[in-house]
This record gives structure tokens, sequence and C-alpha cells, in this order.
């Protein structure tokens, strides 16, 4: 990418997300994969960014949910939380809002590319950008953009969230093999007060799924999402 | 607990906090633990407030471990924040501070209680009180809490972070038994540039830890880290 092209497709990239750059060579980090500079990578690739914007966006993601729904347990708001932040929701935003296009990456040095890839690399930019606002423009212009561009999609998860993940998982694995879904403690953490449990959840000998909670319940329910997520994406191959 | 007792109790802890509340009742219910209020947890406990308070100080614990450490990468970062929050530091922390005397907690209620216990309240109510800051004061007063509070132990922390987790496992497991420590695959999530890793690590047949990463070699590292907790909290029952 030449200088000139570089500049105008990051002033392109400013009107798309509507913020202006003091740093715009931190913009540039935001939307480089690591593949585009292996030797350097740590300067100059977006990990580092994608792991601040990943926490930002976390902390307003849970607070808008405290906010938005008073009566919802702490369980309830863990369950929404994890759907939102999930790399298939902000794969859809970042797709959505049109980042793939400004994406640096070197594909020759992936092993795979594919639609699949596209999602991850605008999963991983959209939270790349965030902690770039954030270090570049402040936290309250970081709690804009997000606002702006990523709570909206709490309210929809929160209406497609699911709240018997065990029964849908026994009904797909009933039809699938013919047998039930088998729950099994792998650990158990912790004491007292204080337990955490990690349950597996199995089809036949394979394990689909892992949960961990402070109760086996609520770890089974977790696994159980985990192993519908995992059928979810063995069905799309 | 009368109600002048309660007001003193309150004013004490705000002086404890240096932070004076608008509404005490937002502070009451960040040192209320649900064995207190069990018909009315959901409104009255800190369940809530810490979900969001822990969020919160890890966006903050995140941003200053970027800024502290340039020239880290995304792993390095990831294991620094996963050891400073944790349980073990926020209880030291509470305790330190000298939460506990102003936690409600009914111990009759519980199952058990022990120093542990107290560890684990100090921790929660640590939490839920960053996050009745963040609500009651804002964005600004929450920062400049976990600023004073929370964010100067990740320099010290950071020097004690163990960077071969899997070297030290080897030595112990060793000892206590004679074999080596067995690292497994046990689950392999996504696919392509995106790979999630579930990797446990056995000493004979029992499973001492687990860790989920995106190479293997990670998810080994972790599930060292793990296993090394594990042994810890035997080695302390």
């Amino acid at each position: 990418m030449g200088d000139t092209e570089s500049i105008d497709n990051l002033l392109a990239l400013e009107a798309l997300l509507q913020v202006t750059f003091h740093d715009r060579a931190l913009l540039l980090r935001a939307v480089t994969h690591h593949s585009c500079c292996t030797e350097t990578a740590v300067r100059d690739s977006y990990d580092t960014l994608e792991f601040l914007g990943d926490a930002i966006i976390s902390a307003h993601v849970v607070e808008h949910i405290y906010r938005s729904f008073p009566n919802a347990t702490e369980g309830d708001m863990t369950v929404l939380k994890s759907e939102v932040v999930s790399r298939r929701v902000f794969a859809a935003i970042g797709q959505h809002l049109g980042l793939f296009p400004f994406i640096r990456v070197d594909v020759a040095n992936l092993r795979t590319f594919n639609e699949r890839s596209r999602d991850s690399l605008c999963a991983d930019v959209l939270e790349a950008i965030v902690g770039a606002i954030h270090i570049d423009q402040g936290p309250d212009a970081a709690r804009d953009f997000v606002a702006r561009v990523i709570l909206p999609v709490v309210a929809q998860v929160s209406l497609q969230t699911d709240t018997n993940p065990k029964g849908r998982l026994q009904k797909i694995v009933l039809q699938r093999t013919g047998t039930l879904p088998r729950y099994r403690v792998l650990e158990q953490g912790g004491r007292n007060n204080d337990r955490v449990f990690l349950v597996g959840v199995y089809e036949k000998d394979f394990l689909l799924g892992t949960g961990r909670a402070s109760s086996i319940k609520e770890a089974g329910r977790i696994a159980a999402r985990d192993a519908l997520e995992t059928l979810r994406q063995k069905h799309s191959e």
C-alpha cells in the first residue's frame, strides 16, 4: 500500500467511524494484522489494542446490561454478557459497519483464508479500534463509540438468548445419535463458599463443550451453550 | 443492625473509602451478602454490583498494563491481567483495606465460615464497591478509586508472575508421584485462523488443571498455572 493510498484509506475509515484521530499511526495499527509485520508485530499489529478494546467493550456492555435489566440476577447478566461479547456478534457488527476493506492482512502468510477468516478479522479490528479510540481520544470518546456502534445489539441479543440450552442440546443429540448428552464434573476448584466447577458435556465419548461456574447446574448450562456453538460450527463447515 | 448503627457504619466506611455517596442505599447494598436477604437478594445484595465492578476493574487493569508495558505481547498481558484480576489478589486488597468489619453477612445461613470465606467476601465486596462508586459517582470517580486502591498491585504482581509454569509444575509433580505431568488436548473449537484449544494437564489420571487459548502451547501454560493453583489450595487445606 503506497503512502498516499494509505492516508486516503485512513481518512475514509475515519469518516466511516465518525472519529478523527490525533495520531493516525494508532488507527493504522488497529487495522493491521500481524501477518503484515511478522518481525515487528508487538508494536505494529493490532493484537494488544484488541486486548485493550475487548476489556473496554466488556465494561460498557456490562454497565448497559446492569442499567437496562434492573431485575436480572447476576447469572442472567453473565449469560447475556457472554452472548454479546462474542466473536460471532462482534464479527457481525464489524462486517455490517464495513471494516473489512480497511483491514491490512497478508493473505499469503495465512494458512487458510475464507469467509470465517473475514469474520474473525472484523471482530478483532472492531475491538482494536475501540482500544485505539480510547488511547487517542480518551475514555468518553470510546464510551460514545461503543454506545453508538455496539450497545444497540444488546437488546436484540437479549431477545434471542436461549434460556434452556440443556433442553435444546438434548433434542439435537438425541436426533443425531439416539443417545442423551452426558454431563460430567471434570474439575472442582476452590473451597467452601468459593467453589468453581468445570463441567463437560459429552455426545457418546466426544466432549462437545465445557462450562465453568460456581454451581454444577450453572456450569452445565454454560457447557450446553458451548456444545450448541460447537455443533453450529460443525454444521456450517 | 439498628438504623443509627447502620448509618454510623456507612459513614465510617465512606471515610475508609474516601468517597461520599449521594445514595447511601447503594453503598449499603455493596456490603450486603445475599445470606442477609435471601428473599430480595436480586435488589438488596451485592451480586450484580460485584458483576459490574469486576468488568470495570478489568478494563482499568488492562489499560494500566497496556500503558505500563508497551513491549509486552498480548499473551504476556493476558497472563498478567489474569493474575491481577483474581480472587486471591482482590481478597488481599479488600482485607488490607479493612473491608471485613463492614460486610453484612448472615453466618448462620452459610454452610461453612472460615478464613477463606472472609477472603472471598472481601474480594466480592471490593468489586461491588467499585460498581457502586461507578453508578453513584460516575466513571471518573470509579477510575480514581481503582487507580488509588487496586492499580498499585499491578507492578508487584508483575514481578511475581511465573514465566515458566510448566517447568515448575513438572518439578512438583515429579517430587509428589515420580511421574511427569501429561498434557492432553481436551477440545478443539473454532476453525482456521480462529482456533481455540482446551488443554488439560494430568497427574497420573487426575485432571489437575485446564487452560484455553488460541494455541496448544499457550493453553498448556495456562493449564499448568491452573494446576499450580490447584496444588497450592490442596496444600493449604
